[in-house]
């Protein structure tokens, strides 16, 4: 069975966010072996420069990113795919030998370079700018989405 | 005050969703009076053509639309903005005289010919398929995000 781990910086709050991640995460089971990770987001404070914060979360983050995986990196300059490409891509990489995924959001300021250098491609899920939680919960219903693509479900259709 | 009416073709079902809907309801009443409208979606079934099923839809979604506000469809070939410019365009409607807007979500069929030729100008949220629930919670998000943009609180920093 595929293995997918989703790390995010930060813990989610909203209990209606946690409700939907656990909805996605109970579906996902039929398609892959999930792992959600969430990480401790460092705390954003004036006197603390943005280099600082990306590497304390960076080195929390790779902590936990299997160097067997493929990683994504969810990223507002990364590429926008529609539900369809994610799908073809994840299908592509399965056929090739792959099995074991990994996707990481960052927290408020994002990743730092060093995540996105070791990343296979980047991610966006809009223009449009979300909230962190949403963004966890989106990402987990597309994730979804692919597999359902993939084995041709009503899902998609 | 502005007034945002949001009119949502089927009735939201899962409980999470529901409850991130009145979460940003609640939040929204800082900036707008909101109306959130869910209208019945029709019966797909084979022997209906989507025509006949998009035609019911814009019948009932046309007697929420009051014609003195500026109406905006929700429709994956629109225009895919960022957050910035959904707020400017909404800052300059108001600017020149506009308290009035009203989103449209279609339903599974998406929205007939007759609803998109009344409409302003048509959004897309992503190029990814969203469910139709998480449109409508994302919609609202995206509608206080502006409002959070065009008064520059620290929201959307």
């Amino acid at each position: 069975m595929v293995k997918i781990k989703v790390i995010s910086v930060g813990k989610t709050k909203e209990s209606w966010i946690k409700e939907g991640l656990s909805h996605y995460q109970k579906l996902l089971k039929k398609y892959a072996e999930l792992q959600l990770v969430e990480i401790k987001e460092e705390k954003i404070t004036k006197s603390r420069a943005a280099e600082y914060i990306l590497d304390a979360e960076a080195e929390r983050i790779s902590k936990h990113v299997d160097a067997s995986g493929l990683s994504v990196a969810l990223d507002r300059t990364g590429e926008k795919l529609s539900s369809e490409s994610l799908a073809r891509w994840l299908g592509e990489k399965q056929n090739s030998g792959h099995s074991q995924f990994t996707f990481i959001l960052g927290g408020a300021l994002g990743l730092s370079h060093r995540v996105l250098s070791t990343c296979a491609f980047r991610l966006s899920l809009s223009r449009m700018t979300f909230t962190h939680e949403m963004s966890l919960v989106i990402l987990l219903e597309q994730i979804y989405r692919a597999f359902s693509i993939l084995k041709g479900t009503k899902y998609h259709k």
